[in-house]
């Protein structure tokens, strides 16, 4: 009987000549996660360090020297006297994490390695909303394609490719559920991605989807500025605002993976109206647009569309051209960031006394604007959060710049081989064409 | 080396002659466990499940029956051909947890023994705010002292106390950091308590504390309408809104315990001062002091308090006279319930946004008033959770009562004492004299 629940995978299955796999997996897994965090190590170490008899540890070592996921790294001294140990590292320099990002205007892409290195990073200019789901399809994979090219003549193959999408995303079956502002609704996008990177006669790529702002909240808590906080938010602040949370070091989903929907929360039934349909939702005081509507009336969008802020083209360079007018001191501007940072404040509030994270990170042209908008946001946050100074929590600005959800991506399918190094291994040979 | 890290206490450490004591209490843990989910399991069936030997299954079992903790109960076919074999289930008649609620008003009581049977279980009213600190933890430790005597009749001697309170707390070192409602503040109840139900010569008993709306939570969890959701948001209704929120089958609690703060969610910012001293908090729309003011202006109580909601006396007798008159039509009782339902709707959808949960189960008033509030509050929340249809969540009335805290205070005991068998055990002699 294999009956293997959420609590009960740890054990020391190798080591039992009728070793369900479920549990040869979970110690694969054990073992790649310590070697993830401890450098390198010798065997005699990993067998102490997780419980695993010596044996057990050297035949999973065995199995990830075959595959080339951990290599030998040398001789480690242990003090004056006992044998030296040989140590072994994670390798996967030639095992690779492909991540994509697909927004309003643009596709971002991050290709690394199991080792850290990143192999291919660029971001190219793109109108998804105009082109429509098929030809923005296209795209994808066509850069997909470029990259794994890149990737392998690097000597990395991509084991699995993480895709960030601004939308609620299925993420079990990979669909796109609805993405307002690219205009997306119910499509399979890693159904439609797999299959158009497939190759005849070679096995399916395997495609994992979700929301942009949860994987740049896993980017943060693992390569940002507050890496590894356990407690940890992240905000985007684009033409929408998003959020991803990390809760003890993991991925909040919810029940359905629509968890961390801040943009539309509803903060002041006095507001206006939202692209949503809805009135005073928070993105109404803190996106793109509301700051440009009050700093540049002149170049503000047009209000009318019902589509909150697609028409704000290259967001960017507009947080850019109102960080120029604050540097100089222009006085509207300056009145505008202080108010759009006490609303900041007032959402960093609620996600406050709900999640008590220790840090809320700031993405997009929160960042941009930092240095004007956070004093005013950390201000408004202590003041309205109830536990007060009690719950430490500060504002930072994010430094992975726009490409935080592509890494993020890339990051998703690193965890994901690491927790499971069979399901997405057994797809993809080493010498895969694809 | 002993290096056991939070990912790395899966092990079959007790097979070995050298295992660390950290992995032999996580695998007695993982034991007791497996029979708390089974029912009662041969040992046989419980080395194939959890993939320990069975020879480390046989060596933890006799561990946990001479404690006490599992008991033998006969023989388990299997099948037609095969040795019957001996099975083990959850003991623990003899080992109780004791859980303790002080509210602004009242005392709560609930005792029970691992095996679930309820043995000791009272309310009484007690004046927390006009007692003081000092003897309100002198009527709380009677109450314990009681209680404690009444599990020993019956055959259980607690492996430790839980109390919840309406509060912020520091859970680690069991001190109430602020409570509003009851005027406490930095109180370091755990240790008072502990010491005030502590004999010469004894072991100190084990004190655990948190907030009342998590352990209402835990409880609504654990034996609630809607046991076992994984994702499951709990909301008092009382002079006060408080929320315990349950995330992945477990109880979320932040970087300082100061998650599920609803109360003072900022959502009107043209809104009415509440006693925090902010303006527009959720309280200050759904407490019950708002329903009161709008549905029996006659009798609600003064607003200059700054206490917001101190005066309303006896809050279970004046939602039952509410329900009386929404009973008869009151035709402005009904239109305040309406207000207060939609409210509740619009803080269920920040909720829903943020978490993502299946179910928000109320408690208190909110329960009382249930058949006329709830609806109104499943309509505002599903017109305003930006997911829609797909973030299936609906508002479901509690039947735990008012003892929902209490109770839940038990089952803190109870997790602790599965979790880690040791620490909580080994200062409570069997035969304690307490």
């Amino acid at each position: 009987m294999t009956h293997v629940t959420q609590d009960l995978t740890r054990a020391d299955g190798a080591a039992l000549p009728t070793s369900p796999p479920a549990l040869r997996r979970a110690n694969l897994s054990l073992v790649l996660r310590h070697l993830r965090d401890h450098v390198s190590r010798s065997r005699v170490d990993i067998a102490e360090a997780t419980g695993l008899h010596r044996a057990t540890v050297s035949n999973l070592v065995a199995e990830l020297l075959e595959r080339g996921l951990v290599r030998e790294v040398g001789i480690e001294h242990v003090g004056a006297i006992g044998r030296p140990r040989r140590a072994v590292a994670l390798h996967g320099a030639h095992v690779g994490a492909l991540g994509l990002e697909i927004n309003v205007d643009y596709i971002s892409i991050h290709g690394a390695d199991l080792s850290g290195r990143v192999l291919v990073e660029r971001r190219v200019g793109f109108d998804t909303v105009g082109s429509g789901p098929d030809r923005a399809l296209r795209r994808l994979s066509l850069g997909a394609r470029e990259a794994v090219e890149a990737m392998r003549r690097a000597g990395a193959v991509p084991a699995g490719i993480g895709v960030a999408v601004p939308a609620m995303v299925d993420v079990a079956r990979g669909v796109v559920t609805l993405a307002p502002n690219l205009g997306w609704q119910d499509l399979p996008l890693a159904a439609r991605l797999s299959e158009a990177l497939s190759t005849p006669g070679t096995p399916a790529v395997p495609v994992m989807v979700d929301n942009d702002a949860n994987l740049a909240a896993l980017a943060e808590h693992t390569s940002g500025v507050a890496a590894g906080t356990p407690h940890l938010v992240y905000l985007t602040g684009e033409v929408g605002v998003g959020g991803g949370i990390i809760v003890d070091g993991k991925l909040l989903r919810g029940a359905d993976g629509f968890s961390g929907e801040v943009g539309h929360l509803p903060v002041d039934p006095a507001g206006d109206r939202c692209g949503c349909g809805r009135y005073g939702c928070w993105e109404t005081k803190v996106g793109l647009a509301a700051l440009m509507r009050t700093a540049m009336p002149e170049q503000a969008y047009q209000q009318d569309s019902g589509q909150d802020g697609l028409p704000v083209s290259d967001p960017e360079e507009r947080a850019k051209e109102i960080a120029r007018g604050l540097a100089a001191g222009d006085e509207r501007m300056l009145a505008a960031v202080a108010q759009v940072g006490r609303w900041l404040g007032l959402g960093g509030s609620i996600v406050v006394n709900l999640f008590n994270p220790r840090v809320i990170v700031v993405g997009g042209y929160f960042a941009t604007l930092a240095e004007w908008l956070l004093p005013h946001a950390q201000r408004e946050l202590e003041r309205l959060v109830v536990a007060g100074p009690a719950a430490q929590c500060r504002f930072v600005a994010s430094d992975l710049g726009f490409g935080a959800a592509s890494r993020g991506a890339a990051s998703m399918v690193v965890n994901r081989l690491i927790d499971d190094p069979n399901t997405i291994m057994d797809p993809i040979p080493r010498q895969a064409a694809y």
